[in-house]
C-alpha cells in the first residue's frame, strides 16, 4: 500500500518511520523542504513523489488541517485521506460545509506525543502500544475506515471507535484540561524566590511535568477543541471557586462547613483518579508496591533489576525516587501482588534494604 | 541524646526508625495503643517511658498540633519541643498567644511523605536526602536551634532555615495548590465514560498522581495554611477564569486575542516550570534521554541497566512507559550530556533499539 503523508513533523515522520519499517510504500511532504528531507534521511519515505497514494496521512499543524485535508481530496480522487489533529468535530464540520467528499474522509487521532517536536524528535515506535482514535461517520466508505485501520494497526497502535464529538469530551478532560491545569500551577512558581522554589518535591514536578510542552501547538489544539473544553473549564472553575471559598473562608476564622468543601474535593478527587485504567488499558489494577534503597553510583539499578528478573518476576511499574543531597536513591517496583511477598525475601536475601 | 515522639503515623514512627538507627535513645508515645505498640514493634523506640527527654518531636494530626505542643512543653520543662507539621505560622501564633514558652519551640517540617499514611508505611529512610525546614523565631534559645536541627540531621535529611511565613508561602506554591489542582483535575475524570477514560495517557497519570493522598489529612493542612493558600487560589483563579474566557470566546467564534492568552499561559507555565531544581537540590540540569524499547518480560529491565552500569554511567532519572495493549515498554533514561552519546552507542552494540 502507497501511503502519503503531509506534515514532517513529529508525528508524520514517526508515522512514516513505523510504516516504512512494516513495508508499507511511504512518500512525504512538507513545506518546508528541510523537514521534508529531514524525514527522507530518517528512512521515513520517499520524497518527490507524483503517482497516487491509496491513503494521505495529514498530519500538519492543527490550524491548517482542514484546508490540507481539502487539497489533498481534491488533488488525489481515488485516495482516503486521513489527518491525525487532536480535535475532531471542528475539522469534520468545517470539511462538510465546505462540500468536501466525507465518503473519502476519516479522521482520526494517535494517543502518542512526547514534549519534543519535528521531524528529528521522531521514533518508530511511537504509536506502539498506544491508542489510536478513529471516528467514523455515516457518510464513509467502509472501504475508508477499514483502510485507515490498516495503517493504524500497521504503527503498532491499538485502534478504536468513537464519533467525533465522543472523542473531543473524552480528550478535553483527560489531555486538554489536564494542560491548562499543568501550566497555570507552574505559572505560580515563577514569583518564588530560590529558597521557596527549593522545597519543590516530586508532587509538583509531576504536576507539572506536561507544562513543558509547546505554546504554539497548544494554543492551535485549545483553539481548536475549544467547544468541549470549555464545559470542563467551567465545571473546574466552579469547583476552584468553591475551593478558593473555603479556604478564604478558613483564613478569616470563618469554619462553618468550609473542611467539608476541602474534603470533599480531595475525596472526589481520589475517586476520580482510581477511574484511571492501569497498564495495557486494562481495568485499574493495585500493584504490590516494593521500595527498595538504592545508592546512587553506576550499575546499582542494573545490580537491583537484574535480582528481579533472576526472582522470575516482572515489574509493572517502577518510579525513581532522589533525595536532595543524598547519596541513595528509592527505587518504587510495582509487582502483581501474587509475587510481592516471595520477590520481597529474594531481594533481603540477596542484601537491599526493602520496604513495602 | 533522648529524643520523644508524640505521634505514632507514618511521620513519627519513620523519625522514630531512622533516630533509633542512628544511636539515638526514642521513646514513643500515641493516643492509640494500637499506633504505638506497632511503632515499638517495628523498632521505632520504647514505650511507658517517664524520665525526661532532651527533645520532643510532636508528629500529630495538624488540628491538634498546638493543643500537644502546649502540653509537653509543659509537661517537661527542661526539654525543646518541635513539629513536624505542613503549616508554621498558625502553630506559631497559636502559642504565642497561649503564652508558651517559645525559647524552648522551634517549628520545623520535614519535606517527605507518602501516599500511604499510619505507622505501617513508615521507613527508617523517609528522610534521606530531603530537605528538612527549621523555622526559628526571635524568642528561640539557639541551643533549641541547634538540638532540632541535629535530630533533623540524624534523621538523613538535610535542614534549611526560614521563617514561618516564608515557609508557608512557598509550601502553598509548590505543595499546596498543586494538591488542589490535582484534585480538582482528578474530580472532572468521575463522570466520563469507559471509553473516554481509556484515552488517558501518562499526562493525566502524572498531573493527578498526588490526587490519592488523604482527604481528612490535607483538609487539615489546607485549613491550617489557609492564609497562604488562599493568595495563590486567587492568582490561580484569576488565570483559570481568563483562559475560560479565551476558551469561551473561541469556541463562539470571537477571536481577537483569544489565542494569545492561551499561548502566553502555556509559555509562562514553561519558564515556571524551568525553574523547578533538579536532583539533589542543585540548579536545574538539563539531562540528554536516551529512549530504550524493552521488552514486556522479567529480565530485560535487569539486562538494560545492567548494560549501562557496565557502561560505567549512572542513569540521573527513569521514567518507564507501558503502551496500551503492547508487549514492549519504552524506558526513558536521563543521564548527564556529556556521556550520552557514548551510552547510546555502546546499548546499540548491545542489541538495544536506542532513541534520542
Amino acid at each position: 500500500m502507497h501511503v502519503r503523508i503531509v506534515g514532517c513533523g513529529l508525528i508524520g515522520t514517526s508515522i512514516g518511520l513505523a510504516l516504512s519499517r512494516s513495508g508499507f510504500r511511504v512518500s512525504l511532504s512538507d513545506p518546508s523542504p528541510t523537514s521534508q528531507a529531514i524525514a527522507r534521511d530518517m528512512g521515513a519515505g520517499e520524497i518527490d513523489v507524483t503517482d497516487a497514494p491509496e491513503v494521505v496521512v495529514v498530519a500538519a499543524p492543527p490550524d491548517v488541517v482542514v484546508s490540507v485535508v481539502r487539497a489533498e481530496l481534491d488533488r488525489w480522487p481515488g485516495a482516503v485521506v486521513t489527518d491525525v489533529a487532536s480535535m475532531k468535530q471542528q475539522v469534520l464540520d468545517e470539511l462538510r460545509s465546505a462540500g468536501a467528499d466525507l465518503s473519502r474522509y476519516v479522521g482520526s487521532h494517535p494517543m502518542a506525543g512526547r514534549e519534543r517536536s519535528g521531524a528529528v524528535a521522531a521514533r518508530a515506535d511511537l504509536f506502539e502500544g498506544r491508542t489510536w482514535v478513529i471516528c467514523p461517520t455515516q457518510d464513509d466508505d467502509p472501504g475508508a475506515v477499514a483502510a485507515v485501520r490498516t495503517v493504524a494497526e500497521a504503527t503498532g497502535a491499538a485502534t478504536t471507535t468513537m464519533d467525533a464529538a465522543e472523542h473531543d469530551h473524552a480528550v478535553a478532560a483527560v489531555s486538554h484540561v489536564p494542560q491548562i491545569a499543568a501550566s497555570l500551577v507552574a505559572v505560580r512558581l515563577r514569583e518564588l524566590s530560590d529558597e521557596a522554589i527549593g522545597l519543590s518535591g516530586q508532587g509538583i514536578r509531576d504536576v507539572t511535568r506536561i507544562a513543558e510542552s509547546d505554546p504554539m501547538l497548544w494554543t492551535q489544539i485549545l483553539a481548536g477543541n475549544a467547544a468541549a473544553v470549555a464545559p470542563v473549564l467551567d465545571a473546574l472553575l466552579d469547583d476552584l471557586g468553591r475551593v478558593r471559598q473555603a479556604v478564604t473562608d478558613l483564613a478569616a476564622g470563618n469554619e462553618d462547613g468550609a473542611r467539608q468543601v476541602l474534603a470533599r474535593v480531595i475525596a472526589d478527587g481520589q475517586l476520580g483518579h482510581a477511574r484511571i485504567p492501569g497498564k495495557h488499558g486494562s481495568a485499574p489494577t493495585t500493584y504490590a508496591t516494593l521500595v527498595v534503597v538504592v545508592p546512587d553510583r553506576p550499575g546499582e539499578l542494573g545490580r537491583l533489576f537484574n535480582d528481579i528478573g533472576a526472582a522470575g518476576v516482572n515489574m509493572e511499574d517502577l518510579r525513581l525516587e532522589h533525595g536532595q543531597g543524598a547519596p541513595v536513591g528509592l527505587a518504587e517496583v510495582s509487582v502483581l501482588p501474587s509475587v510481592a511477598e516471595r520477590l520481597r525475601d529474594e531481594l533481603t536475601a540477596k542484601g537491599w534494604s526493602v520496604h513495602e
